[in-house]
């Protein structure tokens, strides 16, 4: 095919990034901190599920490895030794239309940036969150994966205003599913309740490490179905993801929240690294 | 960033593409016949819309002026009188994360590829159609858009048995939606019916030129919901694009179709090109 990018004549090109294109690929983002990923092994759990369900040929036989040596690269690369790590993994290139060989090389793009924490008072007294009218889509055979069809995320940023750090998204039944680049918990009684994201949503690492830390302390952790409209019921909540850790929300919309006591306990098991055990 | 693409080590870099990171962007597809695509105002419609809804800048004051350029020009390099433009138009790149700053330039990839129609077969006696388990995602904001999030419909595509030419898609609540790369049209008595796509699916030109031309003709036309489990109601259906236009079905899944009147007269519209009025 014949290509033109940004007015330039490239003339003829076999294939173009099908990322590109159609979005056809899955990515992790993976906090780095002190020369070391502490999630290694359930964002390589992830990229492989991810990978397979959209029957893209594995780029290494040990992915947890090829993330360990990307970090270790980009490490050394950089001079840095606190940042966050965010690798693509497309499916091969091609022609125009959705077909595609099987086997094919998958491409990987692999970004190491610098990390800018948010204020430490959004971790003590923490942050407003607003109600964002971007959805989230459904769909049953993507829910749950970190694809890179991430339109919705987009737009559903866009929206944010400035003081709201974060906007939850619901999806067209009603029911509550996540952040714009978190997962949502609350906290009512001595229980935590989370959105089971069959589907729709991106089922984030923190929200597995958090869900094993439940098990393993015995806390009450409820993964269900929670209507926009039922959020009132709810004394405290938080949202996480691996890279920002776990912070607390004082506010939905108006709703003043407290910081639950579970809240708390959790953010000190991520501080004490405790939450990766 | 740092960045490192397939295994090679770029340095920094401040931007990626946006399309890549998350499809963020729209694209459309133009069949181009003797040099010329006889759809452009209702492509450069469609783009406007698309990047409105995306509030992605346009790339140009005049989209249809922007479009015809590109196919002027690529028949020009190319040689080929015949063939399928696409043009794909997203947000400006960027680091990571999915916040953007208005205003930037956008990006802007034209391919222009040789165009193997169906098998005339395939026009005269219909196709066959399976039933996807891939389905369209549920999401009201990009329903209708033709937008670079277009996972679903690679997974779709690759279900696809080699005997079956198209498959139909639903969505969540067992409407259905499209094909993976076509709108569908059922026929019935004297009247069309095209399924409602405020939820899911890409609307496409040539459903667009159908829905025009059947205004024009008097032909009745329901653009509604229409269940999957109700199909067997039809005695007639058809698929379109603006590449391909109509093909009729024979099959669908294990049942037969005849193929209808309405479908053999807007395959005639389109063949004279009275469907371009």
């Amino acid at each position: 095919m014949w290509v033109i990018e940004n007015q330039q004549y490239l003339g003829e090109v076999d294939t173009w990034s099908r990322a590109e294109q159609f979005g056809d690929g899955v990515f992790e983002t993976l906090l780095v901190s002190d020369g070391v990923s502490r999630a290694l092994s359930l964002h390589a759990k992830r990229l492989q599920l991810g990978l397979r369900s959209l029957q893209i040929s594995p780029p290494a036989q040990n992915l947890q490895d090829m993330l360990s040596g990307y970090v270790d690269n980009m490490v050394e690369y950089s001079g840095l030794r606190n940042g966050v790590l965010k690798v693509m993994v497309s499916r091969a290139k091609s022609a125009r239309g959705y077909g595609y060989e099987d086997q094919a090389e998958p491409c990987i793009a692999v970004f190491f940036s610098p990390y800018q924490p948010p204020k430490s008072g959004f971790y003590e007294q923490g942050i407003d969150v607003q109600m964002c009218s971007t959805q989230c889509s459904i769909q049953q055979q993507l829910a749950g994966l970190k694809h890179l069809n991430r339109l919705e995320n987009v737009l559903a940023k866009s929206e944010l205003q400035s003081d709201c750090f974060e906007g939850l998204m619901g999806n067209y039944l009603g029911l509550v599913i996540e952040g714009t680049m978190s997962n949502v918990f609350f906290e009512k009684g001595d229980a935590l309740y989370t959105p089971e994201l069959s589907l729709s949503g991106v089922a984030g690492i923190m929200r597995s490490l958090i869900m094993a830390h439940c098990r393993r302390k015995g806390i009450a952790l409820h993964i269900t179905h929670i209507k926009m409209n039922a959020l009132a019921q709810f004394d405290s909540a938080f949202v996480c993801n691996s890279v920002m850790g776990l912070l607390p929300i004082k506010k939905i919309k108006d709703k003043p929240m407290a910081i639950g006591k579970l809240t708390r306990q959790l953010q000190m098991a991520i501080r004490s690294g405790e939450i990766y055990a």
